[in-house]
């Protein structure tokens, strides 16, 4: 990364969401809930009771039976979403002045709360972007796919929410390139500096962004920023601490991620839908029988401005707004984050390290405090500081009003330096080694790095 | 890595072969095939037909269904072991005058063809550790479930053989104690270069060694060896290229894993094994129609020096010996392995890198030489010189008789360096680099770099 791309530049961050806004108007989007039974195209098994595309392709609604020793949690089943398809997250970068800047794309998906949000160059599946079905190509995955155009910053596998997708990963890439680039109207090129300032606007960054610029490799000594209080230079000195300045604690944090995937046991079994007990289909969709964790709805698009003018599918719709929360501790002066070994049904080696605390309160609604989620009631010890605290969107093209409230608190000297065998303490550095490589991070915790980078 | 490590010393290869030899004698070991239907506490499942053990530990032989668009391989249908747990493949090393010494073990497997080889000081599944099943604690196990006791040097779970087992992994690790380290009878402290001595031995150093060995992480410059001819010290040089002198490759070859990785689908859905109609039962076990791939055998052992004194199993035995080939090709002075993106159904991200060649013969005996894989006759060029050519073991607890013959090849300036794009060059740091992390390296290609390190 060069020193330049956090400078700042040009158009300020209101301008950029008046002109989101008019993309959002010349979209001209109509999306309305309708029950499932009347998707187009869509329809459930008549064997496995699974939803799914008449063509076979997109994604399915189908059943999992998850067992896990991790937390106590037993055996239980629910709907998941399995799509096998791997996506491209792409950004194309492009030095001007001297510059980074990122092409950013006003995306229309049908389940976010604004319909239009900022996304990466291409978020395309595979089938999308090599077959043109029903629709035109997509634009700028050439950058992507021919090596000769662009130079790779950073290309990973990474999954995603592993409570809502079974096994799901896609393609987290930033290519640089030094051609001429024609920009089409959907499109604006941004630097870091623009997209931080957008981040602290709620629903404005999307999900697929985030995960992608979370991964950015820049080091502290280049980002070119000066100055700031001792929290921000705590921070900047927590990106110089990576695997390449401290080697033994890179093989003890690899050592204790390894050590907490062997400890617990997970299975994930595919089984029918129709074998999901606890939640049934109503007018309202496929809902749990106490309204908890997240239903499955139906939606119905039209629009002028996508490359399919309408269409119908089903979203997840989780119940509440769920809370993502990075601990931050200083120790000599230099910032290291609280992770947590999570284990979600999903995922493809049963640990990935998440926040310090995820979860949705309205899960937890009907127990006692004490059974809540470890460190959940942090913001309120009078030693807390709050640096961040937005709520984002997770992705609209799968979830229905997916809202989680993002937060970065900074913990006193009173907070305990030992932790449970689950948690570690890591500094942004090993952060952001960890994901130059598939399934460390999950994407609650890779949302969170890039919230952070808004920081110093 | 401490330089000493590979310093010569003490007992020859020899003396350390007569002492495998008496553990041997010591184990008195009688190991017998029989029929699958008499194994002693294993029995094929009523409704599925899977041959698993009553206590429904250990593992399981299950059927899958296999379907990818790597080499046109389509979909097919074949047995697969199934083991959940994870084993602990851990070697304890210590310092006694400076250098480094790593506690190996005499291991009794029933699969071996010579019984006993040298394993590393633990080879034990968690319900191995964990319970006392019928037999003893197991020995040293302490030293890797106690950080206090041990510092650790490596330490990542690994995939093993992507044909044979469904999506299996065991924790590969090294640790280092200071404590002083009682040495039971099947055990011996050996040094690096005594055990790279065996290595050129064949069926001595077990695969689980292999594995684990490879993966220490010794730079180049400290290794302690000076001298060597031409291609020595290409290979030492080739040591010293890894991700912290080159970043930008570093970042291409992730990227390049990332690619293939997004390029081929790959779904293994697990079925009855009385759903798979290419193998049937028979007197000799459970056999292909054509006598190819593999089959699953019974054997039943008794012995005095193991924990548990007698006992029946099934293994999977390879039809024929295969063949594990690395090509080298000098760049500018630096040897650099030409490694191949396989597609394996159990592996758990679709491809991992592979040797250049691995393959078993007799599976191609009947198919004309243009279908055999590419590179297979490579030994045969004018210009190539063969450095490494010894036939090892493979897992003696699971498989039966499981030969494969390893090969490190340098191929001449005349061979292209444009490859096939699942081809790339790689430089030794780069490949103990990725060993850091899960399942970049399989088991074969983890092997040859454990007997490519014998040759600097």
């Amino acid at each position: 990364m060069t020193c330049s791309a956090l400078t700042e530049s040009g158009t300020t961050a209101t301008e950029i969401c008046d002109w989101l806004a008019l993309r959002r108007d010349s979209a001209a989007a109509h999306i309305r809930r309708v029950p499932l039974e009347q998707l187009d195209g869509w329809g459930f098994d008549a064997d496995t009771g699974n939803l799914r595309h008449d063509s076979g392709r997109f994604f399915s609604i189908e059943g999992i039976e998850a067992t896990t020793d991790h937390d106590g949690r037993g055996t239980w089943r629910q709907p998941i979403i399995n799509q096998e398809d791997i996506a491209i997250l792409g950004i194309l970068a492009k030095e001007f002045d001297g510059i980074l800047h990122f092409l950013m794309q006003a995306k229309l998906e049908p389940g976010n709360v604004n319909a239009v949000q900022l996304s990466p160059t291409v978020q395309a599946t595979h089938s999308n972007y090599t077959r043109a079905h029903r629709g035109g190509a997509t634009p700028y995955v050439e950058y992507f796919t021919d090596g000769r155009r662009a130079r790779v910053l950073t290309d990973a596998l990474q999954s995603e929410q592993g409570s809502w997708f079974l096994h799901k990963r896609n393609r987290n890439v930033v290519v640089e390139t030094a051609e001429d680039v024609p920009v089409r109207d959907d499109f604006q090129w941004l630097t870091l500096a623009q997209i931080h300032a957008l981040l602290q606007v709620p629903h404005t960054v999307n999900m697929d962004a985030r995960t992608v610029l979370g991964a950015l490799p820049f080091a502290a000594s280049e980002h070119g920023r000066t100055g700031g209080g001792r929290f921000v230079r705590a921070l900047r000195r927590s990106l110089e601490v990576d695997g390449a300045a401290d080697p033994a604690r890179r093989t003890e944090v690899l050592s204790w991620i390894t050590e907490r995937r062997s400890h617990y046991g997970l299975s994930a079994r595919r089984i029918p839908l129709r074998d999901v007990d606890d939640w049934s289909l109503g007018p309202f969709g496929l809902n749990h029988r106490h309204d908890r964790h997240f239903g499955i709805v139906g939606v119905s698009v039209s629009t002028e401005g996508r490359e399919v003018g309408s269409w119908s599918q089903p979203l997840l719709r989780p119940c509440g707004t769920g809370m993502n929360a990075f601990l931050v501790r200083e120790f000599r002066g230099t910032a290291h984050v609280l992770v947590r070994a999570a284990v979600e049904p999903g995922y493809r080696d049963t640990v990935e390290l998440g926040p310090t605390v995820q979860f949705h309160p309205a899960d937890y609604a009907h127990l006692p405090p004490e059974q809540w989620p470890l460190f959940h009631d942090v913001t309120s010890s009078a030693s807390s500081t709050v640096h961040y605290d937005v709520t984002q969107s997770e992705e609209g093209g799968r979830f229905h009003h997916a809202l989680n409230r993002y937060l970065v608190v900074e913990v006193g000297a009173d907070f305990p330096t030992t932790v449970p065998d689950d948690f570690a303490w890591l500094t942004l550095g090993q952060l952001i080694d960890l994901q130059r490589h598939s399934y460390y991070l999950n994407i609650e915790a890779r949302s969170l790095v890039c919230c952070l980078q808004t920081l110093w």
